[in-house]
């Protein structure tokens, strides 16, 4: 085992397509824009630049993560490093609003309810039929899992609990060899982490917004608890003003 | 465990800077070109077309054959599937030559020579250095392996006996659970590999070349041996023309 501090990285994938549209994504497997594939390359030069190189790669099983670790990788010339996926770090479920305009989604069921689907801790948005447009209980890469594990819809609770197993499992073991751990995953399911992480309550996780692109640094001491309450973030001013406008999002006309 | 037959597929990367130079390359880590990044997503597309979707991904350290997985399985849309890296399906590496143009040292050295250090099952080029500019032998990649494996030249020989344990331990384990294995290589670590399936002589690998960007599909039955010798190319008649291109590499001016 090596000593702490270990060291961890989470970096939110890029602008996706529907990001840029305001749409409700959730498990939909949507592309990142160009945009998007600029910020996670921009996140890759930050990583390089820091001397921050990963040793080993965790992702979600959803594209925008994936091509964002991969950019980011490619320009911090760590491509080759070993690559883990799993389910459990893909974005919160976000049942039957995926594919709906989260504009027209505030407008059609006003702001109470909107902020609650949204932010509140253990509220989940109806769920999915799995015969839905934009459902993907059929997906081949969830074809493994049991029916009842695939989610129809998802509460940021729902995720802490999905996701946790993996990092206990999967990530922590990585830490302990003393490897420097890329988790390249999504606004929900790194806010599961950073909440377990620092220990914020179930009401105060509703105030923390993660910017996409801006690597996320972590020290962890020897109970993984971070050296630094709520890390740093490589790119301080550029992760403050993307907080506000993440804060926005559901405002956008 | 699954019936046979197992579903394998070759893809060697698509062209790289230093192919278009006309430069020994080996385990010099250069990137792909416009035209490689094309053949690497026309390769996606063919696997695509043919239903042959993979389960699972096996490739090198090497960036040219990483982002050829990347783009072919971008363009199958199967970027989520497990993906293993190893040392072990990295090119052959060059010895001395690495980094030298091949129709130079064909002058220098003679047909005879040059030939003998291309083709030639059991002689490999003079040994590089280790402190010489395209030596990889201190690079991040490869810290994890004792200095007396990694190697300062290989001939095909050197290359079949270090990438079958990768093929027996960690390849065939995943034909034996059913799953379509790709693997996303190089010339002649491809070679190696079909050298063995097919049970070609030391003498006649030679005259083997397999194309890039072309997906190579093998059968095999449950002595993984193939169902048809040879495997079957996706798109025979590219195979047929791009395999007397790489004839003719030594002889560009």
């Amino acid at each position: 085992m090596a000593d702490a501090p270990y060291k961890l990285i989470l970096l939110r994938h890029g602008e996706s397509e529907w990001n840029e549209k305001n749409l409700f994504t959730g498990w939909v497997d949507v592309n990142l824009t160009a945009k998007g594939e600029k910020e996670a390359t921009r996140g890759g030069e930050l990583l390089k630049d820091a001397g921050l190189l990963p040793d080993v790669l965790h992702t979600s099983l959803q594209k925008r993560a994936i091509r964002t670790a991969q950019l980011a990788l490619e320009a911090a010339d760590r491509l080759w490093i070993p690559v883990n996926r799993s389910w459990r770090l893909n974005e919160r479920h976000y049942g039957a609003l995926q594919g709906k305009d989260k504009a027209q989604t505030l407008a059609e069921f006003g702001e109470e309810q909107f902020m609650l689907w949204r932010r509140s801790y253990d509220t989940p948005p109806p769920a999915l039929a799995n015969d839905a447009e934009y459902s993907q209980f059929s997906d081949p890469r969830y074809a493994t899992l049991p029916p009842e594990v695939r989610p129809q819809t998802e509460c940021l609770k729902d995720v802490v609990v999905r996701m946790l197993p993996y990092w206990f499992d999967n990530i922590v073991p990585d830490l302990l060899t003393g490897r420097t751990v890329l988790i390249a995953a999504h606004g929900n399911s790194l806010r599961a982490l950073v909440k377990h992480l620092d220990g914020i309550s179930d009401a105060d996780i509703a105030g923390l917004n993660i910017p996409t692109g801006i690597p996320l640094y972590y020290e962890l001491d020897s109970d993984f608890k971070p050296v630094t309450p709520g890390g740093k973030y490589l790119d301080p001013e550029a992760a403050a003003a993307a907080i506000e406008a993440v804060k926005n999002q559901g405002k956008k006309k």
